[in-house]
């Protein structure tokens, strides 16, 4: 059950709400988030909820059964709409376009890419400067200073920055330079970072974990929702089966179901979802088609040169030509 | 290596190509299809083509690494086209809709589903006759009377019937009545089946085994290839893995990369793909744009009152939406 | 529900009792096997047991919610013992070894296989004559021939014979010459198969699918028990997992629950569970100490030399340490 | 390729070495443990590894073509084993048993568990104050007063703790009072905080991830060695699969796997393996007969009125049932 406060509400009133609910027999977690207060009651008890609606300094009540409450739709049934600045969107009826390499490397590199973005209208570039590897002795990025190099261009060109954060130290580093927080695949149990990212007032963008399911993912997006930011964005990127013809099976059934569950815009990776650069263009069509807010995937000016994923990225003119279907494809979606 | 023989072939020809294979260190399997004569030659030795090639009788060449040969794409690089008769095809360029219910019931059933698909332009029926059925105590199908009542109608109307045979003594009972045998999920490896439908002269669609690998559908097909018929189809419908917001999870990725290592048309099954009524729309619409040569789906006047499946069963006014928004997604990719 | 009759039960008795369980609202299947005969109602409603209980005809009633019901130990808590004559039992607190190899090759083979057997107290020997490849182009085994040329010495010996059918044709041909009859991985869901072999009055050992679960295993025995056989064994060999460093994935967890969910006998097959010769005997060993009622492994005089799973198979050396093994476990379990 | 250093090695002597390692074509790490210093050359490059073993500085040098290097046994053949002080050891032919609490509750709790383990000869406790739930709304432990609160009693009864670090603030914080920090399942992959621990001279002992690879499991090991904490044990606890009557799939493979191709110790925990009380025992059991270096279960003095994990936990009675049976499993192993 989510009860949400008014802004006024007086502490002896807040009190008096919380006694009222564990006395049914609920327990109760106060959340208080950058846009509004609330109380998430946790039970299985029957009980008549205009006992509790009428109590002074409650805006609305609303039952939701599903482990996660915050980002459920039965709790907001509107969509959430990210605003980034600059009159760039994720979701809410737009379709977002990020993209950009595995990594970034250097300086002429991410020039090319922002010009390759600004010539096709795209407005979120995404890039890795913390990069989670399997092994200890792989390339792990350029770290903060590269992030330093890349925000001073983009900045400059309109070009907002998504990026990953591995671990609660890097977020104060990073704040003044990504738009976008991205949460990895093997972080979206990482509670501690999912906690602290509750604090922060920028979007976070949760991917799901390998083998996550989608009640994870969302119970993940519970735990910043809850922390304090609203600001969130669902993604899928493929998960982890037996078949080995593709690196991850991009589940496209997904995409609907996160879409029914939660208010929440939903963005689709086709470069980790399959893997293969020759047909990351099919599977991004088919997560448009399939309902997705936004597609973020890996271009490199010369994929086979790229520091990392270069199996996965395309080259720009593979890219310019995703681009041009995915806005099709999402035209013709929206005209259902 | 596939070696495709001349009609003409005289034996001691034959004998003589098949030696010098031999002599190479390959071993030599013959295969005889419906439409011609193929030797197909199994091993890893390094050797000159031409020494083969010259000799009399051979009409083409082609080595083929993978483990299936007849049905991959190194060999026939064109788009096999499957022709149903009557101006109905699968593959090659155009969009086949199949749907109807999960299994024949009634004849007014079957009259409301044809008036259904033929107010659509669909040509071709599917429904089950022969259930598999995980519990022995569930309905199993109508049998061979179903069939042939279905088929008295569907023939009237100029409708194709594609249906699951689950056992060899079938294939017989059921060829009259039928214009696609259908293997089940199942039954992908049901060895035997294969075979004797290799012996058949009518289309075969194989479905994905419950938990198959991609390679495994393609040997599965080179089963039915290699004993005799060309006429296959392949079908996506969904994999099963730890995730249970969905029945299955449907394996988009298969799609374009089946497409790429295959000349056979392969077709998806949002219905089993996502088990569930209100995203089978979503699936199918991507399953078209990742590429697929057709959609198989289940619908039915009263899903609720379906004897099987009710959960995934569309009712005739979201299959005929399902349609319309089929046709332009297929439209819009043919475009591209 | 499972309603056990009497022997003597008259037609309008019977007739009764089916009507009146159809009148609370549950649909009965009649289940006539080997050694007695059934009545399996299906249903959800609440009634008391005790309205049905005092009709005539009635041996006993039990209530059994499993969507399996006669091979449930909820009807029967008494485990099953397999009996194949001579003095050899496969369940009911003995540890039943069947090893020999994936094939039968040649005459030779299976003497010498015999003869290892024979030096260690083996009773059973295992080994294809019927081979489920999933290339067309592999060896598929000896045949019905080779099978006769086996029975001929294995009942010289004393040895008995489990061996794999893989469709309904083969029951017949193989019936005189098998003492327990196989049913595949891929053929679990065979249910034309299960069928037939519910007919037949020899034990029946189904090992569970590629990727079925605990439930689906169960349900497949369902079938041929209801069929009328109730000798049959369940085998666990391993599930399909996204794991690659094994063939497959030893559910050594599915051990104790099959023998907590069914009065059958368990038998673990370490070499399809694990795929990989070094590693045959942990695995086997650990199978027993999780309660395995019996042992299948692939052993072959010249490992190397196999015409099939040549990576997995023991030499009489490591078979015959690990049968000492075997036993030792055994006896320690048996001492708890 | 591992190339160990001596210990007076000059760095004129390591710098020549570098360059000769560079010249041929590979990339070197250096690695300075807590024990000794290596370099890890990375590269495909045929050579001859003498040209690079006469020179001054190298006390010798071992080809590793695993991805990881450090912790594999083809540089280190003989076992790890772990010395937790007074005469505590996991590895290297002992049976480690860990047991305790999934959650840290109260004094009582800590009191009445201690009392048991030493009652059984039992010398290390787990148990979590840092819990990792999917939920924000769960309870997550008793912090690092829990921890210390429980410290006080260990210590004085002569009883080693294991706990989870779920975050690098948390090595400091916990450091004092614990003798082996577990990484658990979700944090397998949390590379910010094994680089940390890598730092720390106290054991550490990695679960496998959800569904994370053996090779990963390897590979993360590889990033706590090579930042220098060579005390490492692994941990095989279940992973997700498709399969759901149980909480996870116990990989029975991965115990001989492990130990096979790392010299480090490998523990089991049945607990989370199968994650039902009743089948706890059987698994356990199991592992032990499968080369388990070590078993971690969770016990409890009233198992249905524990924070967390209740279904999964064992009574003491259970407990001391398993922990003879344990004892009786190793020691038959080690008379094999």
């Amino acid at each position: 059950m989510i009860i949400k406060l008014i802004d006024q509400i007086e502490d002896n009133q807040k009190r008096t709400v919380i006694d009222k609910i564990n006395s049914i027999g609920y327990k109760v977690s106060e959340v208080k988030t950058q846009v509004s207060s609330y109380l998430i009651a946790i039970g299985k008890k029957e009980f008549d909820i205009r006992k509790i609606g009428f109590l002074p300094g409650i805006a609305d009540i609303h039952r939701v059964s599903d482990e996660y409450k915050l980002v459920s739709r039965k709790w907001k049934v509107n969509p959430t709409r990210i605003d980034l600045g600059d009159n760039v969107f994720i979701g809410g009826g737009s379709l977002a376009i990020m993209a950009g390499p595995c990594s970034i490397e250097t300086e002429s590199q991410i020039e090319r890419t922002i010009d390759h973005l600004k010539q096709n209208g795209v407005r979120i570039m995404r890039g890795g400067v913390f990069k989670p590897r399997s092994s200890p002795y792989a390339f792990r990025g350029l770290g903060i200073d590269g992030l330093k190099m890349w925000h001073q261009q983009a900045r400059a060109a309109g070009i907002k920055i998504i990026s990953e954060v591995m671990q609660v130290s890097q977020i104060a580093e990073m704040y003044d330079f990504v738009d976008v927080f991205q949460v990895g695949a093997r972080n979206t149990q990482n509670f501690n970072l999912l906690d602290e990212l509750g604090k922060v007032d920028k979007p976070v963008m949760i991917k799901r974990g390998i083998s996550g399911t989608i009640e994870e993912l969302l119970s993940s997006a519970e735990y910043i929702f809850s922390g304090g930011n609203e600001k969130l964005i669902l993604c899928e990127r493929g998960i982890r089966t037996y078949e080995k013809a593709s690196r991850n099976t991009m589940d496209v059934n997904a995409i609907p179901i996160l879409k029914e569950k939660s208010h929440l815009p939903v963005v689709a990776d086709p470069s980790h979802g399959i893997g293969i650069r020759e047909y990351v263009e099919p599977v991004a069509l088919a997560a448009v088609m399939a309902g997705a807010d936004g597609i973020i995937y890996e271009t490199h000016q010369k994929p086979e040169e790229a520091y990392s994923d270069s199996q996965q990225t395309l080259d720009f003119i593979e890219s310019t030509q995703l681009i041009n279907k995915l806005k099709r494809c999402f035209e013709l979606r929206e005209s259902f």
